[in-house]
């Protein structure tokens, strides 16, 4: 197994005990690791019907095998824990520095149970470990944990994660955060502050990662470096990230004023060339040449001043599409915001913009709101929302729900308006638009997760040869499962989503294969495989919560509401056609269920017990 | 020499220009360094009469002899400018790392004219320089222009001094700051801010520092430490800080509702037990063991989630008896916002309050304040206030002038309120309290300011066998000469203000002869005389630009209003005997002015010319 140490750090706060854990090679074999690796412990580990922010619930933090190698773009960090927002399993993952330092530090993941009875925060380093009192940091945004676990343990070159004031007060929509850099989606955020954990912070003084096969990794990565400096996106991908809007508006499936349209009027004035303007630095996730991120300001208008990392494209949609407001500072100041009270920008923008639409129908007033005049293009109150859904305060302490659940306190039909899947908020794009987009939204194990299974040959035709027609109904069964199961595949590395694009199996065998030296690891379509089994061992840990058909649905106005502008008009999401296609691709029985075959073929026989 | 370089590096930010220069051995015979080469400098480089706020005034960034070195209490960075709150020349000083930095990367001082076109930032490294464009920096508060610098340059032991968006308004009480630790005093920040200078930023791979006598030093720094260790006031420093209300509330002598009384009701709550509560981590500037910084954050009440690293004696004071509120919470909230957007929390806090008595006495109303109703008692528009005057928005514009400005736009009689010396606003200590010490605010080149000559002796009874009378008026002339002859003696080191009591000038002696290799610096005596030195030729700058026994004068309230409550009850400062005996113990005439014979003995002839 050379240097893939495979070492799992278990705390259980409840108790204030550490263990660590070596997998077995079975396990290693059948899953390699990253997203294999969490959705295995995890299915272990919890029981059905657990309580998301019940000390019951387990995160687990993961690094992938090629995390802190000179592989490029395998910097993700991944948690994975039963969501507060869903109730499925979900992965949610962030990027920066703190995957490679975990690994430095002797440990590939590090997994969580119980509740502390005081907040802590864990200390990790060298391969030592400690429990630490959090008192001091309860109630600090993410920046300033960061600096102050940096001062008290002397070292600014000290990697976390941590929490901010929406995870410490339970809020659904909160995230994981580490030097700006999240695990936001899902509500990781929330189960780390209902244990108590403020932060994990780790720090090694060794940078080495052992390679099984040194001389044939190496050649692998110079492989993969070529590549990706020949590949057609790699100069966009440096110089923009994934700032820009163009795209989806000419495709007209820009979510805006809460899915009701698909064009966001003045959309220029937030596309590439103003991120450009307002670039001052580009950023880059440990060893990533793509170096995607960037340091952003505004020096005009009412948000002068604002700065952000980022914002990444699903952001500046979030600040502009549901409030229908073109303004970039607002998009800067709001991600700022959002990162420092660590809070996920899509589900809060979305929720926001889906109380403008309550707000326009008469569903909600001022009353509800607290005095807020919430009007379509106004951004008055937008970064007083976002700080009001952090700390649970007026009306924020409805939005902090997410949509479902705020709808259901608000009542009066508003659950027709929350444009999620399982609860989760869509992202950026508009179902109707692009239709194995919108089948992995529909059938992601996280709920509404773009992460899951992006199609990139609708909306970009990459990767060659695998073009599609956008609206079509045929074989999108099949292309939906090619995306999930390369997805799921590529985050046992773990490979950066913005980089999956640009990676073929072939390349990424030949480095998980000399990196572990697992000589399966070696044959594509052995990795196929396991992406495969990991996506259908999500399912079932869904499955076994309940989860099924009747849970793999749009909002009404995704499949009725014919998209009425731009260039997707007339356009509605088919499920009763796409759905049962994709089932079929799948192996799955009509009720969603993975099929005994399916699930014997994939070695997941265990899950029928 | 030894290792003491010498070297300035010299910056005339209008041409984009560098150039080092290394101090003769005459200047450094004569200074010694520190704060003797920040006047010296300062004396030479400016004309009379230059607008403070003019590309021609110069900023000297200085670290002593002994920063980076193992002796203690040597970490602080010092800034000379001529103040544009006071028209004086002005010297401020900082801890934390940045003088030590400094020294590793092979500079004593950095000494800036001009102004850039754009804003800059310097960065140091390894003996090399280069001017580095801070658009993007421009705007930021103080903590994210430490996150982004070090983010930009890749290294997160980076140093730096900056100033926040005070500074960048020339805000007159705008001060200048390095990872919390602030030479905050007398509008540095503005002087900075008008150059267009963001940052100065510095990293060295080295940390070694060059010494003349290694084993003499090694045995000066061992009795330094044995010396420090035992004084009565180690352990006190190293667990409660300045963090305490007591000795001046028993005095009788606590600034309470704009020197209207010395006593503030409650004080007990915001003493030193309230902050042991509060403290979460001691804090330590390079090579100091008394370690007498603190983070605190508060759980309670309207500030709770609040955290300050600081507060100190003086903002503890500045955020309670001005206003007359006793909440430790609003003084961590307003000392962190205060060290975020670059404010001098002293002046900041005495013009808040100065703005409460104008108010109540109806010298300004509603109209003035923009609807804030400022009472005693009510801390309601603390932050508010904090927050206007950094940003010179609504009534904070006035107020960003510091007292006298304000007063000269108020009018109406509002200059008898303000409470100050030169235009510097009184630190924590009514005068009446105290004579000598009074005496030093009275006379201090930088106006009315507690670190030029602190008198110990008359509120702690130290050093031994000094203790003083406080109210007598007799002697208290030389007190004052010796206290302030002393602070410039050790300032040339750069010594800590907090350390001055426990270090006599024989030790201190020791330290500087070994360290530098220079014979004369043996000499007790002589550094006594280098101290006046320095203490005359800052008096002539300021002679230089018309000041004069005119302009050392308390308002009429410390010299006319007995004072009414406490220990100090029927004490007023008697400004006609204490400074005639004053001008008598420095050999000054009647004028205030420094005779030819005072100065022909220590050398300062040339500033007859």
């Amino acid at each position: 197994m050379g240097g893939y140490k495979n070492r799992i750090l278990r705390v259980d706060l409840t108790q204030g005990v550490f263990s660590e854990e070596s997998l077995s090679p079975e396990l290693i074999h059948d899953y390699i690791g990253g997203r294999g690796f969490g959705t295995r412990l995890l299915y272990d580990d919890l029981k059905a019907g657990t309580d998301p922010l019940s000390p019951g619930n387990e995160i687990i933090y993961m690094a992938g095998p090629l995390a802190g190698t000179n592989a490029q773009s395998f910097a993700r960090w991944k948690i994975y824990f039963k969501s507060p927002l869903t109730g499925t399993i979900f992965k949610s993952s962030g990027g920066g520095h703190f995957a490679s330092e975990l690994k430095f530090a002797g440990f590939d993941g590090v997994a969580i149970k119980g509740s502390a009875p005081k907040p802590v925060y864990i200390w990790i380093h060298d391969g030592k470990y400690e429990l630490r009192d959090a008192t001091y940091l309860w109630g600090l945004d993410c920046d300033d944990t960061h600096l102050l676990i940096r001062e008290e343990l002397g070292d600014p070159r000290i990697r976390l994660v941590c929490v901010g004031p929406a995870g410490e007060r339970g809020v659904k929509v909160a995230g994981v955060f580490s030097d700006r850099r999240a695990a936001a989606r899902g509500g990781g955020g929330a189960v780390m502050g209902m244990k108590n954990l403020k932060a994990i912070a780790v720090r090694s003084s060794s940078r080495e990662i052992e390679i099984a096969d040194p001389e044939g990794f190496r050649k692998a990565v110079k492989e993969q470096v070529d590549s990706f400096r020949a590949n057609p996106s790699y100069e966009a991908r440096r110089e923009v990230g994934t700032r820009h809007t163009e795209f989806t508006n000419l495709l007209g499936m820009f979510p805006t004023h809460n899915f009701q349209d698909g064009t966001l009027p003045d959309w220029e004035k937030i596309d590439s060339p103003e991120w450009n303007n307002l670039t001052y630095q580009h950023t880059a996730c440990f060893g990533c040449i793509l170096r995607c991120g960037a340091i952003t300001k505004t020096n005009k208008g009412k948000y002068a001043g604002s700065w952000t990392e980022g914002p990444e494209y699903e952001t500046i949609w979030g600040f502009s599409g549901p409030m229908g407001v073109v303004d970039s500072g607002l998009i800067i100041a709001a991600d700022n915001l959002c990162d420092r009270l660590g809070l996920d920008t899509i589900s809060v923008a979305s929720s926001i913009g889906f109380a403008y639409e309550l707000f326009e129908r008469g569903i909600i007033n001022r009353e509800d709101t607290g005095g807020m005049e919430l009007a379509y293009g106004s951004d008055q109150y937008v970064l007083e929302l976002v700080r009001q859904i952090a700390y649970r305060e007026g009306f924020g302490n409805v939005l902090a729900e997410g949509t479902v659940g705020a709808a259901r306190q608000i009542g009066k039909g508003a659950i027709d308006y929350a444009i999620q899947v399982k609860g989760l908020e869509l992202p950026a794009y508009d179902p109707r638009g692009a239709k194995a987009h919108g089948l992995n939204l529909l059938t992601s194990n996280n709920g509404a997760d773009h992460c899951s299974g992006y199609a990139p040959q609708e909306m970009f035709g990459l990767p060659i040869p695998y073009k599609a027609d956008r609206f079509a109904t045929e074989n999108k069964g099949t292309l939906a499962k090619w995306n999930q199961d390369k997805q799921a595949m590529m985050e046992t590395g773990t490979l950066c989503v913005f980089a999956t694009n640009m990676m073929s199996p072939e390349m990424y065998a030949k480095l998980i294969s000399t990196a572990t030296g697992v000589k399966d690891f070696a044959d594509p379509a052995y990795l196929w495989k396991v992406g495969e089994r990991i996506f259908n061992l999500e399912r079932m840990f869904n499955v076994r919560e309940g989860f099924n058909k009747k849970d793999d649905v749009f909002p009404k106005r995704i499949t009725t509401e014919t998209m009425p502008h731009g260039t997707a008009a007339g356009q509605v999401f088919e499920t009763d056609i796409l759905l049962p296609d994709y089932y079929k691709a799948r192996g799955w029985d009509d009720n969603g269920i993975p099929t005994r075959e399916k699930l014997g073929e994939l070695g997941l026989d265990f899950t029928l017990k």
